[in-house]
């Protein structure tokens, strides 16, 4: 009766997002592995697998016309079309994970970031930089799946999303990755202490 | 030239705030000793010394007159009395810290904090809670300096103060004090990564 419980209620939806070659993906796996309790949010896509692309691992793969269905009936949370493919993030796999408490990883285009922030306020949107153009140029091109045209549009991209960090909530550094992951833990540390986010059991009856 | 430049610009004004016995002071020390960047503010007050207590190290003790004269000139951030003393916040030596990117921890009642907001909407607002009325009760009285009515009332006052963690931007648990001490850790560290803190160099320019 009385004892002050205070209960985060939900998990967290937690959006990485930023130019392409920051290193977000790396950075989610890290996490993942850290904490059993995050999770990778799969996005889901009409383009053709690569050849080494598992369904269900990297995207989870479709038709054009199931996307169009689920946008129809809002279940797609964001999406954007892409050199003629759709990519998305399906609604309901998020939902239950973060209901069921469980942190949630995304990782987003800018555009997307800013979708979701829309259909779910709660989400907390970090933007992550590269260090430099510089080293965002050797990390996209030893990738090497890109052709030189593919890079130098990314790059126009990448300085133009630069100028929407401040949308974010969060902007974080990537230049060791270590340093990111222990920022991106203390944010979502730091978040679930939010006042917002908490239930306040006092044992006090609130209509005194 | 080509870079990106991610800056804090200074330090940051963290308070904690929360009902008599919530542990702030140890959450403080543990703080400030893990960390040479972070110091604790002391206190202006106006009330008598105790035994133990040296000018300078728990409060700078000072005559009602030169607070007053403080209050006029706009040098005291936050301020209070009781028990027929003033307690407050000098402003000069907090922003000397932040300004020299030092983080400032302050130990406030509920009202100072919610005053401290007003003056600097920068300051990060924290509620420390005790984990139960119960262990609440047993802190406060093997403290052994109050009386039992002094008790009751800080107990009554405790009670009110709790149904205000609502306006505060982030609520924390004392339960173990290691734990509470790593969460704000991770909130300081968060609000570092803040978009709103933080001044880009992209090394583009904006105009364009």
């Amino acid at each position: 009766m009385e004892s002050f419980a205070i209960q985060p209620r939900k998990g967290l939806m937690v959006v990485l997002s930023g130019p392409s070659g920051a290193g977000k993906n790396s950075i989610i796996s890290s996490l993942v592995e850290a904490d059993p309790n995050r999770v990778h949010s799969i996005s889901l896509t009409t383009r053709a697998p690569r050849p080494h692309e598992v369904d269900g691992v990297s995207y989870h793969f479709t038709t054009r016309e199931h996307f169009e269905q689920l946008i129809q009936k809002g279940e797609v949370l964001e999406y954007d079309e892409y050199c003629g493919s759709y990519y998305g993030t399906p609604r309901e796999p998020a939902v239950q994970h973060v209901n069921a408490g469980r942190d949630v990883l995304f990782d987003l285009t800018v555009s997307g970031a800013l979708q979701i922030r829309e259909k779910c306020p709660d989400a907390i949107l970090v933007f992550i930089t590269p260090p430099s153009l510089q080293e965002l140029v050797s990390r996209l091109s030893t990738r090497g799946t890109e052709t030189e045209d593919v890079v130098v549009h990314r790059l126009e991209t990448a300085k133009r999303e630069l100028r929407m960090a401040a949308d974010f909530d969060y902007c974080v550094e990537n230049a060791v990755l270590e340093d990111a992951v222990d920022d991106i833990s203390a944010i979502i540390r730091a978040e679930k202490r939010r006042a917002s986010r908490l239930y306040i059991d006092d044992g006090v009856d609130k209509t005194v």
